[in-house]
């Protein structure tokens, strides 16, 4: 049903933290037909020239023009369309307007998608990409390097130059999101000569669930095996992750192998029976230097994320419907939603 | 003359910046009969467990006794014999304590020599060596990757954690200091495949004197080439570098050739005709990675900075016999000073 409202979906996270990487997994789920991608770059208030001269940076939330970000996104959530601004990273300029409708789902990426409370509360399910520091940064000097000509001491001040904004305006973003994806690099990936060496396709992943989301049922899944030392584990922290409220944490080993991936993969499908035909050929996707390969940890976390989001495409037919307490109706319900 | 008080020299930086280089010229000038060498890293009040269990970096004034740097320093000035703490870089931990006394000239090196007012006026002297941040991180990455196996994300973790402790506490000390040396790297340096890539003995250097310095004349060697292209310039600026006074800066390229430094070299000693015994065969030499090198804007600096130090001496005496607005018989006077 087209009059719906979409699913918002927020994907948020420092520059380099693996967005776009994470967004590209919900494209091949849902389609390209079906979202709505937009990059809260566009919304920047100065270009890269003006920036320079007032001696900001793109994380300086002084920088970005945050109001009307948030009734963009207010607008999108009512089904409206905008007409945007859009910038290019290419020239470091501002390009033509663009018109933008909603499709069914909605992803917002970028900076400071849950900067403000308006911003926040227009988003039924809010994702932080937060890498381990030095793998984000491993990543930066690899491709700074490699592709784009600097040293390494110029991309340490580039990260230098941006570590107080990132520290003072993004970081603390993370506390607002229901869904926390954390990249980690196993042991050995940063050591020389080992075989998992710049590996970016076994990274360990801890994915934090806040306690407000639908619960994710995988028990049958997880109990069938030496829960210490399954490479896919789910642990429930007793004292709150934040002051914001419980976490359960899903941690996915960088070792974990394809047969696993594929069990938990089938799981998580089965909760979302009617939607099976969306299940993709083929999540996980990444591109390394200009090589494209496969993650299993990455494919798990894009399908956990494509989970939430069409569950929240239920809570919305839910809240739309008045049905409180019908959790147990959550399939059925769920034929009558996204792609139902 | 045994009685005269030491002449006091501090030499502060950031840890990499070349303390322990440029001091090493000292020695070479002063010969080591004449030098008392104390690195304040021996002032740490908490040693590498306690820090870290305090989450402190070294860098923070908390984690060092500036009380008693400050008392050991006056009493070195007076010329009294101090038993003082050390501090063992190699296990993290505090040694015995050991006796000093002062000779003719005390060098006081490390973090925070220009830290209190008691410290900074207890220096004749006051040095600071602030090379280009990006050519300090290039020394940091090459040391810690090639010589301790760490990963280069692993070494902008350290820089990243010290970050904030170096701008707040080290960085504002250089405001204070009456010579200022900063190293740069020339164009090509960070760019691989260049004859200049990383190439230590080649770098450009700017020399700070502030104008409460004696004037180091050298007009005539500088007077006899077309001023701008020349590889040695000296420019003063006409506003204050900082609130605490004019400098004039000598600018030495990485380019100069060893005759333009031996002609530079010549001028200097004719400044200090009474000590050419002082002059050493050879200064200039640094450590690149394990093996010993020349470098002649090194020389150059090291020269300038044992003029400074000679003349420091030729100060005191003309305070002790009270003789102001001597400067015209400073070379005489330099004939009861220091080494005459």
């Amino acid at each position: 049903m087209t009059t719906k409202r979409p699913v918002m979906v927020a994907v948020g996270g420092d520059s380099g933290t693996g967005k776009t990487t994470l967004v590209s997994g919900l494209y091949r789920i849902f389609g390209a037909d079906r979202i709505t991608n937009i990059c809260l770059d566009d919304y920047h208030r100065l270009d890269r020239a003006g920036r320079k001269a007032a001696r900001v940076t793109a994380l300086n939330p002084f920088a970005n023009d945050l109001e009307l970000m948030a009734d963009h996104v207010a607008r999108l959530r009512r089904g409206e369309t905008i007409t945007k601004p859009t910038y290019d990273h290419s020239t470091g300029t501002f390009g033509p307007r663009e018109t933008v409708s909603p499709r069914e789902v909605v992803v917002i990426r970028g900076l400071f998608p849950l900067f403000t409370p308006a911003l926040r509360e227009a988003f039924d399910v809010r994702i932080w990409l937060d890498p381990q520091e030095e793998l984000k940064w491993s990543w930066k000097v690899r491709r700074d390097c490699a592709q784009r000509g600097y040293s390494v001491p110029e991309v340490i001040r580039q990260l230098m130059d941006r570590r107080a904004d990132q520290l003072a305006h993004i970081e603390p973003q993370r506390a607002h999101a229901d869904v926390v994806v954390r990249f980690e690099a196993p042991p050995g990936y940063f050591l020389p000569g080992t075989s998992v060496e710049h590996d970016d396709a076994h990274l360990d992943v801890r994915i934090d669930l806040h306690e407000r989301l639908p619960r994710l049922d995988l028990d049958d899944v997880l109990a069938s095996r030496d829960r210490a030392h399954a490479p896919v584990r789910l642990v429930t922290t007793s004292a709150p992750a934040t002051a914001g409220g419980r976490f359960t944490t899903l941690e996915i080993d960088g070792t974990v192998g394809r047969e696993q991936a594929r069990e938990l993969d089938e799981r998580v499908w089965a909760h979302l029976e009617t939607h099976r035909h969306l299940r993709p050929e083929e999540i996980g996707s990444f591109v390394d230097g200009t090589t494209p390969r496969h993650s299993d940890p990455l494919a798990l976390t894009q399908l956990i994320v494509a989970y939430q989001v069409i569950r929240a495409g239920v809570d919305r037919d839910r809240g739309n419907a008045r049905s409180l307490g019908a959790r147990r109706n959550a399939r059925i319900e769920a034929a009558a939603s996204l792609g139902g």
